[in-house]
C-alpha cells in the first residue's frame, strides 16, 4: 500500500537540486575550500549566503510588493530557522517570561519555548486572515494590568503553520501598532515566505512595514525551498539586538553547507523557485481536487496561495479517533 | 611581509581534501540527496558519520592502545565539538554551578562556561603530564566540605590546548577514581586525539579506561583533521545522560555536510590522517628548529607528539608587551 504522510511540511524530492548542488560544490570548493580550515567567524564563510538572502527581495520574486531589502550586514546565518528561533528566545528570555504566539502554531517553536520554561499565551488565528488582533490587544492589556510585558510576539504571518493563513495588511499594521504601544518585540518567522503559487502576493513583511519604527526580527529559511537537511536559515535583527551577534551564533552553522548553497542559489534562485513552487502547486491542486471529490459539501478548507499547509475544518461531530484509524487503514 | 599567526589551532590548507570532498559530494548526493528534504532526525542523515566516528578506533590508527570502540548508537553528531560542549553544559548545569577545568584551557570552552554563569575552578596543568591530580583531589575535598559537587570535570587529556600536555596513564586512573569518589562526571574533549605524529600513542581515553564504571562523556571533532568550517563533531554520552538525545541536538548539525564528510572519510580516513599528520608534523619540525635556533638555551618548550600546540616557557623577566610589539613588527 502506498502511504501519504501529512505530518510535516516537506519540500518535494522531485525537484531537489542534486546536480545543481554537485556542480556548485565543485566550483566553490576549488575557489574557497581551504577557507574551511578556519572557523566561520574567523574566515567568513557565511557572507555569500547572507548576500543571497539579502538580494532575494530584490530580484523579482517579490515584485509587486512594496518590499525593502534586508541589510546584508544585519543578517546572521543560522543552522536552520529553528536555531534562529531558539537562540533568539534564549537571548531574550528567562524562565517564567511570557511570550505570545498564534494559538495554533509550529510545534517546533512551541516546544522550544516550553523547554525554556516560557509562559505561552496563544492568540486565536483565523484560517484566512491570521492572528486575531482584537484578542491580541485584549491580551496585551490584561497582561499589562498584571505588570507583564511579553518578551516577544511570535508570528508566522505568511502561509501560517498549520492554518495556511496570510495575515492581512490591516492586521499587520495593527499588530505593529500594538507592539509599539506595549513595548513588545515582534519575531516574524517567514520560513514559508518564498513558496508562492499564484497572485496576489502576501502583503509586505512586518519587518518591511515597520521600517524600524517597531523592532522586528525577521527569520528566513532555506529549508522550505531546498530542504531542512541543509540546516541553513537566517535572521535579520534590529540594531537594538545587535549584541546577539556576539553570542557566536553564526559560528554554529556549517560553512561547508553555506558555501555550497550560496554558490547554487546565486546563479539559480529564480529558476529554482519557479520550478520548486510549480511542483508544490501541482501537489496542492491534487489535494484540493481530492478534498472536493471526497469531502465536498461536508468539510471546508482554504485554498493556499503558497506555503505547505491547508486547514481542513470537519463537522464538529466527527470522531477523530475513528478518522485517524480509517486514514491509517487506507494509507 | 609574510606573517605567521599563532593565535589558534588550525589544520593545514595544503592538504584540505578539495577533490576528495567534491567526489564524495557527487556520489552521496546522487545516492541520498533527496533525504535532505527532511529534518536529520526524521530521515536519518547523521548515521553514516556516526559510523565513521565509531570505527575510527577500530581501523588501525589507534593500534597499540587498549582501545574500545564507541557504541555507534550512543554517538550524537553535533555542529562541531563546541556545540557538544555547549549543549552538554546547558543540559547539566544551572547558573552558579561549579565546574572544574585545567587552569589553562581552550578559550572557547571557558567562554561558554562563563556565558552560562558557571563558577570555573582551574586546576594547574603540567606542560607534559597534564592536570595536577593532587590539586584536583584537594579542590574536590574543599568543595565537598562546602557542600559543593562540581557538575563536571572538563579535561583535554590528549595534546591539551594550550600546553600540548598528554595526561599520563597514572593521572588518568587517578582522575577516574576521584570522579567516582566525589560523584562528578568527566567531560573528555578529545578534539585533537586524531592528530598523532610519532609514537608512543597517548594512553587510552578516559572514556575507554572507565569502562562505564565512572560516567564519562567523550567528545570528538572533525575540525582538526579536516577543518572547523565543516562544523561537525560528536559526543558519546553514557546511558545516565541518554535523555540529552531528546533535546534535538542532532537536528542542529547540517545533514548535507554530514553526508559529504562521511562519504569522504569512509573510504579515505586512514590515508587522509596519514597525509594530514605528516603535513602538521613537518610544521612542528620547522617550529622546533626555529625555537632551537632563536631561543635555544634561553627558553624551554615541549616537543609535541601530536596535536596543534607547543608551550613555550620564557624567562620570568621577559617583557611580554615588548615581545608582542617586536613579534608584530617581524610578522
Amino acid at each position: 500500500m502506498k502511504t501519504y504522510s501529512f505530518t510535516g511540511g516537506r519540500p518535494s524530492p522531485e525537484d531537489f537540486p542534486v546536480e545543481g548542488l554537485i556542480d556548485a560544490t565543485a566550483r566553490v570548493l576549488r575557489r574557497r575550500g581551504t577557507d574551511l580550515i578556519a572557523y566561520p567567524h574567523m574566515v567568513d564563510q557565511h557572507g555569500e549566503l547572507a548576500q543571497v538572502a539579502a538580494t532575494r527581495f530584490q530580484n523579482g520574486e517579490r515584485a509587486g510588493s512594496s518590499c525593502i531589502p534586508l541589510p546584508v550586514e544585519e543578517i546572521i546565518i543560522t543552522g536552520g530557522s529553528n536555531m534562529a528561533i531558539e537562540e533568539l528566545a534564549r537571548f531574550l528570555t528567562q524562565p517564567g517570561d511570557t511570550v505570545l504566539t498564534e494559538e495554533l502554531s509550529y510545534m517546533g517553536s512551541l516546544g522550544r519555548f516550553r523547554n525554556l520554561g516560557l509562559e505561552i499565551e496563544g492568540i486565536p488565528v483565523h484560517p484566512h486572515d491570521g492572528m486575531d488582533v482584537q484578542t491580541l490587544e485584549q491580551t496585551l492589556r490584561d497582561l499589562a494590568a498584571r505588570g507583564v510585558t511579553p518578551k516577544f510576539i511570535y508570528t508566522i504571518a505568511n502561509y501560517q503553520n498549520p492554518t495556511g493563513a496570510i495575515l492581512t495588511l490591516e492586521r499587520r499594521k495593527r499588530l505593529l501598532e500594538l507592539a509599539g504601544q506595549y513595548g513588545t518585540l515582534i519575531v516574524e518567522d517567514d520560513c514559508y515566505g518564498d513558496v508562492h503559487f499564484e497572485p496576489p502576493l502576501p502583503p509586505p513583511a512586518l519587518y518591511e512595514l515597520s521600517g524600524g519604527s517597531v523592532p522586528v526580527v525577521y527569520i528566513g529559511s532555506f529549508s522550505k525551498i531546498i530542504g531542512p537537511g541543509l540546516r541553513l536559515g537566517y535572521m535579520c535583527v534590529p540594531p537594538e539586538l545587535a549584541e546577539i551577534k556576539d553570542r557566536g551564533i553564526a559560528n554554529k552553522a556549517s560553512g561547508l553547507a553555506s558555501l555550497i548553497v550560496a554558490e547554487y542559489l546565486r546563479d539559480h534562485l529564480a529558476e529554482h523557485l519557479a520550478r520548486h513552487n510549480e511542483v508544490l502547486m501541482g501537489k496542492r491542486d491534487v489535494l484540493l481536487a481530492a478534498l472536493e471529490g471526497e469531502l465536498g459539501g461536508f468539510a471546508s478548507w482554504n485554498r493556499p496561495r503558497g506555503g505547505l499547509f491547508s486547514w481542513i475544518k470537519l463537522p464538529e461531530e466527527t470522531d477523530l479517533d475513528q478518522l485517524e484509524a480509517l486514514a491509517a487503514e487506507h494509507g
